[in-house]
Protein backbone atom coordinates (compact mmCIF):
# COMPACT_ATOMS: atom_id res chain seq x y z
CA UNK A 1 0.00 0.00 0.00
CA UNK A 2 2.08 2.94 -1.19
CA UNK A 3 -0.95 5.19 -1.35
CA UNK A 4 -3.49 4.71 1.31
CA UNK A 5 -7.19 5.01 -1.10
CA UNK A 6 -9.32 6.89 0.92
CA UNK A 7 -13.32 6.53 0.01
CA UNK A 8 -15.70 9.71 -0.69
CA UNK A 9 -17.30 8.05 2.59
CA UNK A 10 -14.27 7.99 4.67
CA UNK A 11 -14.11 11.63 4.85
CA UNK A 12 -15.92 13.13 7.65
CA UNK A 13 -14.79 17.18 7.44
CA UNK A 14 -13.83 18.65 4.26
CA UNK A 15 -13.17 22.35 3.65
CA UNK A 16 -11.22 22.94 0.33
CA UNK A 17 -7.89 20.40 -0.13
CA UNK A 18 -8.19 19.61 3.55
CA UNK A 19 -10.16 17.12 5.36
CA UNK A 20 -10.26 14.43 7.80
CA UNK A 21 -10.92 10.92 7.22
CA UNK A 22 -11.83 7.95 9.29
CA UNK A 23 -10.80 4.37 8.24
CA UNK A 24 -11.77 1.06 9.44
CA UNK A 25 -11.42 -1.63 7.25
CA UNK A 26 -8.58 -3.76 5.80
CA UNK A 27 -7.15 -0.17 5.43
CA UNK A 28 -6.79 0.05 9.54
CA UNK A 29 -5.13 -3.39 9.45
CA UNK A 30 -2.41 -2.62 6.96
CA UNK A 31 -1.46 0.59 8.44
CA UNK A 32 -1.22 -1.59 12.27
CA UNK A 33 0.43 -4.55 10.97
CA UNK A 34 2.60 -2.82 8.16
CA UNK A 35 3.39 0.10 8.35
CA UNK A 36 2.87 0.36 12.29
CA UNK A 37 1.49 3.89 12.21
CA UNK A 38 1.20 5.52 15.19
CA UNK A 39 -0.31 9.41 16.00
CA UNK A 40 1.95 12.09 13.90
CA UNK A 41 3.14 9.34 10.95
CA UNK A 42 2.87 11.12 7.33
CA UNK A 43 1.12 9.11 4.52
CA UNK A 44 1.05 9.27 1.32
CA UNK A 45 -2.86 9.43 0.91
CA UNK A 46 -5.45 9.81 -2.20
CA UNK A 47 -9.20 10.21 -2.52
CA UNK A 48 -10.19 7.39 -5.33
CA UNK A 49 -11.53 9.17 -8.42
CA UNK A 50 -9.66 12.58 -6.95
CA UNK A 51 -6.61 14.26 -6.21
CA UNK A 52 -3.73 12.82 -3.91
CA UNK A 53 -1.20 14.63 -0.95
CA UNK A 54 -0.38 14.14 2.20
CA UNK A 55 -1.91 12.52 5.62
CA UNK A 56 -1.06 12.73 9.28
CA UNK A 57 -2.29 10.31 11.53
CA UNK A 58 -3.97 11.96 14.22
CA UNK A 59 -5.05 8.95 15.78
CA UNK A 60 -5.08 5.11 15.72
CA UNK A 61 -6.46 2.06 18.08
CA UNK A 62 -7.70 -1.16 17.06
CA UNK A 63 -11.38 0.35 15.91
CA UNK A 64 -10.41 3.31 13.66
CA UNK A 65 -7.66 5.63 12.31
CA UNK A 66 -8.37 9.10 12.18
CA UNK A 67 -5.95 11.18 9.63
CA UNK A 68 -5.47 14.79 8.91
CA UNK A 69 -5.38 14.76 4.98
CA UNK A 70 -4.28 17.14 2.60
CA UNK A 71 -5.45 16.50 -0.97
CA UNK A 72 -3.88 18.63 -3.52
CA UNK A 73 -1.77 16.93 -6.37
CA UNK A 74 -3.28 15.49 -9.53
CA UNK A 75 -2.47 11.87 -9.86
CA UNK A 76 -0.34 10.97 -12.89
CA UNK A 77 -1.68 10.84 -16.09
CA UNK A 78 -3.65 7.59 -17.28
CA UNK A 79 -1.92 5.70 -19.93
CA UNK A 80 -3.93 6.27 -23.41
CA UNK A 81 -4.49 1.83 -23.59
CA UNK A 82 -7.24 0.31 -24.11
CA UNK A 83 -6.85 -2.82 -23.21
CA UNK A 84 -9.27 -5.81 -24.69
CA UNK A 85 -8.54 -9.15 -22.22
CA UNK A 86 -9.95 -12.25 -22.90
CA UNK A 87 -11.14 -13.69 -19.75
CA UNK A 88 -8.65 -14.96 -17.20
CA UNK A 89 -8.88 -17.78 -14.97
CA UNK A 90 -10.42 -15.65 -11.53
CA UNK A 91 -7.37 -16.01 -9.62
CA UNK A 92 -5.38 -14.92 -12.81
CA UNK A 93 -8.24 -12.22 -13.45
CA UNK A 94 -7.69 -10.37 -9.98
CA UNK A 95 -4.00 -9.98 -10.61
CA UNK A 96 -4.25 -8.61 -14.11
CA UNK A 97 -7.07 -6.01 -12.37
CA UNK A 98 -4.45 -4.50 -9.99
CA UNK A 99 -1.75 -5.06 -12.86
CA UNK A 100 -4.05 -2.91 -15.02
CA UNK A 101 -4.98 -0.17 -12.15
CA UNK A 102 -1.27 -0.09 -10.97
CA UNK A 103 0.20 0.64 -14.42
CA UNK A 104 -2.27 3.20 -14.97
CA UNK A 105 -4.01 1.60 -18.20
CA UNK A 106 -7.52 3.76 -19.12
CA UNK A 107 -9.65 0.85 -19.93
CA UNK A 108 -10.44 -2.53 -19.96
CA UNK A 109 -12.87 -4.80 -21.29
CA UNK A 110 -13.01 -8.35 -20.32
CA UNK A 111 -13.69 -10.14 -23.01
CA UNK A 112 -15.00 -14.20 -24.01
CA UNK A 113 -12.87 -15.47 -26.36
CA UNK A 114 -13.00 -19.40 -27.90
CA UNK A 115 -10.10 -20.56 -25.13
CA UNK A 116 -11.97 -18.95 -22.65
CA UNK A 117 -13.04 -21.78 -19.99
CA UNK A 118 -16.78 -20.99 -19.79
CA UNK A 119 -16.20 -21.29 -15.98
CA UNK A 120 -14.69 -18.56 -15.49
CA UNK A 121 -17.49 -16.26 -16.37
CA UNK A 122 -19.30 -17.39 -13.17
CA UNK A 123 -16.53 -16.53 -10.96
CA UNK A 124 -17.46 -13.98 -8.27
CA UNK A 125 -14.42 -11.90 -9.24
CA UNK A 126 -16.05 -10.97 -12.20
CA UNK A 127 -18.84 -8.81 -9.63
CA UNK A 128 -18.73 -5.34 -9.99
CA UNK A 129 -17.74 -4.93 -6.04
CA UNK A 130 -15.27 -7.35 -6.54
CA UNK A 131 -13.40 -5.78 -9.69
CA UNK A 132 -13.82 -2.55 -7.76
CA UNK A 133 -12.15 -4.03 -4.93
CA UNK A 134 -9.15 -5.60 -7.22
CA UNK A 135 -8.87 -2.29 -8.80
CA UNK A 136 -8.42 0.11 -5.43
CA UNK A 137 -5.80 -2.70 -4.61
CA UNK A 138 -3.72 -1.88 -7.74
CA UNK A 139 -3.78 1.78 -7.10
CA UNK A 140 -2.73 1.65 -3.71
CA UNK A 141 0.22 -0.37 -5.45
CA UNK A 142 0.51 2.32 -8.00
CA UNK A 143 0.20 5.46 -6.40
CA UNK A 144 -3.05 6.27 -8.06
CA UNK A 145 -6.48 7.84 -7.77
CA UNK A 146 -8.05 7.05 -10.91
CA UNK A 147 -9.07 3.58 -11.95
CA UNK A 148 -9.71 2.05 -15.28
CA UNK A 149 -12.99 1.94 -16.47
CA UNK A 150 -13.72 -1.56 -16.36
CA UNK A 151 -16.33 -3.33 -19.21
CA UNK A 152 -17.29 -6.73 -19.95
CA UNK A 153 -18.68 -8.40 -22.77
CA UNK A 154 -19.75 -11.71 -22.79
CA UNK A 155 -20.14 -12.45 -26.39
CA UNK A 156 -16.99 -11.95 -28.56
CA UNK A 157 -18.61 -11.59 -31.93
CA UNK A 158 -21.42 -9.06 -30.77
CA UNK A 159 -18.81 -7.22 -29.05
CA UNK A 160 -16.57 -6.71 -32.26
CA UNK A 161 -19.60 -6.37 -34.79
CA UNK A 162 -21.38 -3.83 -32.83
CA UNK A 163 -19.02 -1.77 -30.67
CA UNK A 164 -15.19 -2.24 -31.32
CA UNK A 165 -15.01 0.08 -34.29
CA UNK A 166 -16.40 2.57 -31.72
CA UNK A 167 -14.49 1.79 -28.70
CA UNK A 168 -11.55 1.21 -30.97
CA UNK A 169 -11.48 4.89 -33.33
CA UNK A 170 -8.52 7.08 -33.38
CA UNK A 171 -6.11 4.24 -31.49
CA UNK A 172 -3.60 2.54 -32.79
CA UNK A 173 -4.85 -1.09 -32.67
CA UNK A 174 -2.77 -3.94 -31.61
CA UNK A 175 -3.14 -7.50 -30.90
CA UNK A 176 -0.61 -9.81 -28.90
CA UNK A 177 -0.03 -13.01 -30.80
CA UNK A 178 3.15 -15.03 -30.20
CA UNK A 179 3.16 -16.49 -33.43
CA UNK A 180 2.94 -12.79 -35.52
CA UNK A 181 6.29 -12.16 -37.50
CA UNK A 182 6.23 -8.18 -36.96
CA UNK A 183 7.63 -7.44 -33.29
CA UNK A 184 5.20 -5.15 -31.06
CA UNK A 185 5.90 -1.32 -31.58
CA UNK A 186 8.18 0.04 -29.19
CA UNK A 187 7.97 3.70 -27.18
CA UNK A 188 4.72 5.07 -28.86
CA UNK A 189 2.66 8.02 -27.62
CA UNK A 190 -0.62 7.54 -29.40
CA UNK A 191 -3.58 5.93 -27.80
CA UNK A 192 -3.68 2.25 -28.63
CA UNK A 193 -5.61 -0.55 -28.37
CA UNK A 194 -4.38 -3.93 -27.15
CA UNK A 195 -6.25 -7.44 -27.44
CA UNK A 196 -4.99 -10.02 -25.48
CA UNK A 197 -5.70 -13.27 -25.81
CA UNK A 198 -6.37 -16.31 -23.29
CA UNK A 199 -3.30 -19.24 -22.06
CA UNK A 200 -3.03 -20.81 -25.39
CA UNK A 201 -4.04 -17.19 -27.45
CA UNK A 202 -6.43 -16.24 -30.14
CA UNK A 203 -7.58 -18.80 -32.36
CA UNK A 204 -7.26 -18.32 -36.36
CA UNK A 205 -10.89 -16.75 -36.98
CA UNK A 206 -10.71 -14.68 -34.00
CA UNK A 207 -7.17 -13.10 -35.30
CA UNK A 208 -9.08 -13.00 -38.81
CA UNK A 209 -11.95 -11.08 -36.83
CA UNK A 210 -9.42 -8.98 -35.41
CA UNK A 211 -7.53 -8.12 -38.22
CA UNK A 212 -11.40 -7.11 -40.22
CA UNK A 213 -11.40 -4.54 -37.50
CA UNK A 214 -7.83 -3.11 -38.36
CA UNK A 215 -5.92 -4.96 -35.49
CA UNK A 216 -2.81 -5.68 -36.47
CA UNK A 217 -1.05 -9.03 -34.73
CA UNK A 218 2.17 -8.29 -32.86
CA UNK A 219 4.72 -10.43 -31.02
CA UNK A 220 7.14 -9.79 -28.47
CA UNK A 221 9.33 -12.15 -29.54
CA UNK A 222 10.13 -16.10 -29.56
CA UNK A 223 8.58 -16.70 -25.96
CA UNK A 224 5.38 -17.34 -24.69
CA UNK A 225 4.42 -15.30 -21.80
CA UNK A 226 1.76 -16.18 -19.21
CA UNK A 227 -0.72 -13.14 -19.61
CA UNK A 228 0.51 -11.79 -16.51
CA UNK A 229 3.90 -11.34 -17.79
CA UNK A 230 2.72 -10.13 -21.26
CA UNK A 231 0.49 -7.30 -19.91
CA UNK A 232 3.34 -5.65 -17.96
CA UNK A 233 5.97 -6.78 -21.12
CA UNK A 234 3.60 -4.85 -23.84
CA UNK A 235 3.32 -1.86 -21.29
CA UNK A 236 7.11 -1.73 -21.56
CA UNK A 237 7.52 -1.96 -24.48
CA UNK A 238 4.19 0.66 -25.74
CA UNK A 239 5.32 3.61 -23.01
CA UNK B 1 3.03 -26.28 -20.60
CA UNK B 2 3.84 -25.84 -23.91
CA UNK B 3 7.12 -27.31 -24.66
CA UNK B 4 7.21 -30.81 -22.90
CA UNK B 5 10.78 -30.18 -21.44
CA UNK B 6 12.96 -33.57 -20.85
CA UNK B 7 15.31 -34.63 -19.12
CA UNK B 8 18.58 -36.70 -19.48
CA UNK B 9 17.22 -39.29 -17.60
CA UNK B 10 13.98 -39.77 -19.18
CA UNK B 11 15.69 -40.89 -22.81
CA UNK B 12 16.21 -44.69 -23.13
CA UNK B 13 17.36 -45.19 -26.29
CA UNK B 14 19.23 -42.04 -28.50
CA UNK B 15 19.95 -42.36 -32.13
CA UNK B 16 21.41 -38.74 -33.08
CA UNK B 17 18.72 -36.51 -32.58
CA UNK B 18 15.94 -39.01 -31.85
CA UNK B 19 15.73 -41.10 -28.74
CA UNK B 20 12.65 -42.45 -26.92
CA UNK B 21 11.49 -40.82 -23.57
CA UNK B 22 9.59 -42.32 -21.04
CA UNK B 23 7.59 -39.79 -18.17
CA UNK B 24 6.19 -40.74 -14.68
CA UNK B 25 5.36 -37.90 -12.92
CA UNK B 26 3.93 -34.12 -12.88
CA UNK B 27 4.78 -34.31 -16.77
CA UNK B 28 2.80 -37.44 -17.50
CA UNK B 29 -0.10 -35.86 -15.18
CA UNK B 30 -0.27 -32.77 -17.45
CA UNK B 31 0.11 -34.69 -20.68
CA UNK B 32 -2.87 -36.80 -19.28
CA UNK B 33 -5.30 -33.86 -17.93
CA UNK B 34 -4.75 -30.72 -19.78
CA UNK B 35 -4.02 -31.89 -22.83
CA UNK B 36 -5.64 -34.97 -22.79
CA UNK B 37 -2.84 -36.58 -25.21
CA UNK B 38 -3.65 -39.78 -26.47
CA UNK B 39 -1.24 -42.08 -28.82
CA UNK B 40 -0.34 -40.81 -32.11
CA UNK B 41 -0.69 -37.33 -30.36
CA UNK B 42 2.42 -34.39 -31.52
CA UNK B 43 4.01 -32.57 -28.84
CA UNK B 44 6.56 -30.10 -28.46
CA UNK B 45 9.27 -31.35 -26.68
CA UNK B 46 12.42 -30.19 -25.45
CA UNK B 47 15.56 -31.26 -23.82
CA UNK B 48 16.72 -29.31 -20.71
CA UNK B 49 19.92 -28.03 -21.67
CA UNK B 50 19.72 -29.00 -25.03
CA UNK B 51 17.63 -28.56 -28.30
CA UNK B 52 13.96 -28.97 -29.16
CA UNK B 53 11.36 -30.53 -31.49
CA UNK B 54 8.84 -32.95 -31.67
CA UNK B 55 7.43 -36.13 -30.29
CA UNK B 56 4.71 -38.27 -30.82
CA UNK B 57 3.05 -39.95 -27.69
CA UNK B 58 3.61 -44.12 -28.61
CA UNK B 59 2.16 -44.54 -25.39
CA UNK B 60 0.40 -43.44 -22.76
CA UNK B 61 -1.37 -44.53 -19.23
CA UNK B 62 -1.57 -43.99 -15.73
CA UNK B 63 1.48 -44.85 -14.96
CA UNK B 64 3.53 -43.49 -17.99
CA UNK B 65 3.89 -41.77 -21.60
CA UNK B 66 6.40 -43.01 -24.02
CA UNK B 67 7.02 -40.52 -26.57
CA UNK B 68 9.27 -40.89 -29.65
CA UNK B 69 11.00 -37.90 -29.70
CA UNK B 70 12.98 -35.89 -32.79
CA UNK B 71 15.21 -32.96 -31.16
CA UNK B 72 16.94 -31.17 -34.02
CA UNK B 73 16.02 -27.25 -33.21
CA UNK B 74 18.02 -24.84 -31.00
CA UNK B 75 16.29 -23.04 -28.65
CA UNK B 76 15.63 -19.55 -29.05
CA UNK B 77 18.74 -17.25 -27.82
CA UNK B 78 19.38 -15.87 -24.40
CA UNK B 79 18.60 -12.59 -23.61
CA UNK B 80 22.00 -10.94 -22.65
CA UNK B 81 20.30 -10.09 -18.79
CA UNK B 82 21.51 -10.32 -15.78
CA UNK B 83 19.35 -9.58 -13.25
CA UNK B 84 20.11 -9.08 -9.66
CA UNK B 85 17.56 -9.27 -7.71
CA UNK B 86 16.59 -8.44 -4.29
CA UNK B 87 15.26 -11.53 -2.60
CA UNK B 88 11.10 -11.38 -2.32
CA UNK B 89 9.17 -13.01 -0.83
CA UNK B 90 8.92 -17.12 -0.78
CA UNK B 91 6.08 -17.01 -2.94
CA UNK B 92 7.10 -13.81 -5.04
CA UNK B 93 10.18 -16.17 -5.60
CA UNK B 94 8.67 -19.00 -7.08
CA UNK B 95 7.33 -16.51 -9.79
CA UNK B 96 9.96 -14.40 -10.62
CA UNK B 97 12.49 -17.53 -11.36
CA UNK B 98 9.56 -18.54 -13.26
CA UNK B 99 9.60 -15.61 -15.47
CA UNK B 100 13.18 -15.33 -15.45
CA UNK B 101 13.46 -18.46 -17.13
CA UNK B 102 10.22 -17.97 -19.26
CA UNK B 103 11.53 -14.58 -20.37
CA UNK B 104 15.06 -15.92 -21.37
CA UNK B 105 17.30 -13.97 -18.93
CA UNK B 106 20.73 -15.50 -19.11
CA UNK B 107 21.57 -15.20 -15.31
CA UNK B 108 20.07 -13.95 -11.72
CA UNK B 109 21.58 -13.19 -8.63
CA UNK B 110 19.39 -13.66 -5.83
CA UNK B 111 20.83 -10.90 -3.44
CA UNK B 112 20.48 -9.67 0.22
CA UNK B 113 19.16 -5.87 0.31
CA UNK B 114 18.41 -3.74 3.86
CA UNK B 115 14.48 -4.45 3.22
CA UNK B 116 14.76 -8.45 2.34
CA UNK B 117 12.86 -9.73 5.30
CA UNK B 118 15.83 -12.16 6.78
CA UNK B 119 12.99 -14.65 7.18
CA UNK B 120 13.00 -15.12 3.43
CA UNK B 121 16.24 -16.59 3.58
CA UNK B 122 15.51 -19.63 5.52
CA UNK B 123 13.09 -20.41 2.81
CA UNK B 124 13.40 -23.72 1.21
CA UNK B 125 12.67 -22.30 -2.34
CA UNK B 126 16.06 -21.61 -1.86
CA UNK B 127 17.30 -24.92 -2.02
CA UNK B 128 18.48 -25.93 -5.50
CA UNK B 129 16.09 -28.43 -6.44
CA UNK B 130 13.23 -25.96 -5.44
CA UNK B 131 14.87 -23.28 -7.56
CA UNK B 132 15.68 -25.75 -11.01
CA UNK B 133 11.71 -27.18 -10.01
CA UNK B 134 10.64 -23.44 -10.76
CA UNK B 135 13.08 -22.72 -13.85
CA UNK B 136 11.60 -25.96 -14.73
CA UNK B 137 8.07 -24.80 -15.08
CA UNK B 138 9.17 -21.02 -16.32
CA UNK B 139 10.81 -22.94 -19.62
CA UNK B 140 8.24 -24.80 -20.09
CA UNK B 141 6.29 -22.04 -20.43
CA UNK B 142 7.93 -20.26 -22.51
CA UNK B 143 9.52 -22.94 -24.93
CA UNK B 144 13.05 -22.87 -24.02
CA UNK B 145 15.25 -25.68 -23.09
CA UNK B 146 18.05 -23.28 -21.85
CA UNK B 147 17.74 -22.39 -17.75
CA UNK B 148 19.30 -19.06 -16.68
CA UNK B 149 22.12 -19.52 -14.05
CA UNK B 150 21.35 -19.20 -11.15
CA UNK B 151 23.28 -17.86 -8.14
CA UNK B 152 22.58 -16.68 -4.77
CA UNK B 153 24.61 -13.46 -2.27
CA UNK B 154 23.21 -13.71 0.96
CA UNK B 155 25.91 -10.37 1.73
CA UNK B 156 25.62 -7.62 -0.23
CA UNK B 157 28.44 -5.69 0.74
CA UNK B 158 31.08 -8.10 0.41
CA UNK B 159 28.67 -9.15 -2.99
CA UNK B 160 29.26 -5.23 -4.40
CA UNK B 161 33.04 -5.20 -3.25
CA UNK B 162 33.97 -8.60 -4.19
CA UNK B 163 31.98 -10.19 -7.11
CA UNK B 164 30.05 -7.46 -8.52
CA UNK B 165 32.23 -5.65 -11.14
CA UNK B 166 33.30 -8.61 -12.91
CA UNK B 167 29.97 -9.91 -13.07
CA UNK B 168 28.78 -6.74 -14.75
CA UNK B 169 31.82 -6.05 -17.03
CA UNK B 170 31.53 -5.42 -20.19
CA UNK B 171 27.63 -4.44 -19.94
CA UNK B 172 25.76 -1.61 -19.15
CA UNK B 173 24.61 -1.42 -15.36
CA UNK B 174 21.21 -0.30 -14.75
CA UNK B 175 19.10 0.09 -11.71
CA UNK B 176 15.34 -0.14 -11.44
CA UNK B 177 14.68 2.84 -9.27
CA UNK B 178 10.92 4.56 -9.13
CA UNK B 179 12.65 7.54 -7.82
CA UNK B 180 14.98 8.65 -10.67
CA UNK B 181 14.56 11.28 -12.92
CA UNK B 182 15.95 9.00 -15.51
CA UNK B 183 13.70 6.78 -18.02
CA UNK B 184 14.65 3.28 -17.94
CA UNK B 185 16.21 3.07 -22.35
CA UNK B 186 14.35 1.19 -24.73
CA UNK B 187 15.37 -1.44 -27.16
CA UNK B 188 18.98 -1.90 -26.46
CA UNK B 189 20.56 -4.65 -28.17
CA UNK B 190 24.17 -4.62 -25.93
CA UNK B 191 24.31 -6.77 -22.86
CA UNK B 192 22.88 -5.54 -19.62
CA UNK B 193 23.24 -5.90 -16.08
CA UNK B 194 20.23 -4.71 -14.15
CA UNK B 195 19.34 -4.75 -10.57
CA UNK B 196 15.98 -4.85 -8.80
CA UNK B 197 15.09 -3.83 -5.48
CA UNK B 198 12.80 -5.47 -3.09
CA UNK B 199 9.14 -4.21 -2.46
CA UNK B 200 9.66 -0.76 -1.06
CA UNK B 201 12.61 -0.59 -3.13
CA UNK B 202 16.72 -0.04 -2.34
CA UNK B 203 17.67 2.32 0.53
CA UNK B 204 19.72 5.28 -0.43
CA UNK B 205 22.97 3.57 0.79
CA UNK B 206 22.14 0.95 -1.63
CA UNK B 207 21.32 3.18 -4.61
CA UNK B 208 25.04 5.01 -3.62
CA UNK B 209 26.65 1.55 -3.57
CA UNK B 210 25.43 0.25 -6.95
CA UNK B 211 25.81 3.94 -8.19
CA UNK B 212 29.70 3.78 -7.17
CA UNK B 213 30.05 0.50 -9.03
CA UNK B 214 28.99 2.35 -12.29
CA UNK B 215 25.24 1.58 -12.19
CA UNK B 216 22.27 4.65 -13.26
CA UNK B 217 19.43 4.47 -11.74
CA UNK B 218 16.30 4.62 -13.92
CA UNK B 219 12.69 4.36 -13.61
CA UNK B 220 9.64 3.42 -15.60
CA UNK B 221 7.58 6.27 -14.83
CA UNK B 222 5.32 7.45 -12.25
CA UNK B 223 3.75 4.49 -10.79
CA UNK B 224 5.44 2.12 -8.34
CA UNK B 225 5.39 -1.34 -9.53
CA UNK B 226 4.91 -4.94 -7.39
CA UNK B 227 8.70 -6.86 -8.48
CA UNK B 228 6.29 -9.37 -10.73
CA UNK B 229 5.19 -6.59 -12.84
CA UNK B 230 8.67 -4.53 -12.96
CA UNK B 231 10.38 -7.75 -14.19
CA UNK B 232 8.92 -7.93 -17.37
CA UNK B 233 8.04 -4.55 -18.30
CA UNK B 234 11.58 -3.76 -17.66
CA UNK B 235 12.39 -6.58 -20.58
CA UNK B 236 9.45 -5.39 -22.68
CA UNK B 237 10.97 -2.23 -22.20
CA UNK B 238 14.77 -2.67 -22.81
CA UNK B 239 14.43 -5.32 -25.24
Amino acid sequence: MNLVLLLPEDLIERDGPCARAVLHDRRLDHLRRVHRAAPGRELRVGLLGGRQGRATVEAIDATAATLRVVLDTPSPPKLPLTLLLALPRPKTLRRMLQTAATMGIQRVVLMNSWRVDKSYWKSPQLEPAAIAEQLRLGLEQGGDTMPPQVDVERLLVPFAKERLDVLAAGTTRLLAHPAAPTPCPRHRAEPITLALGPEGGFIADEVALFEHHGFAPVALGPRLLRVEQALPALVGRLT
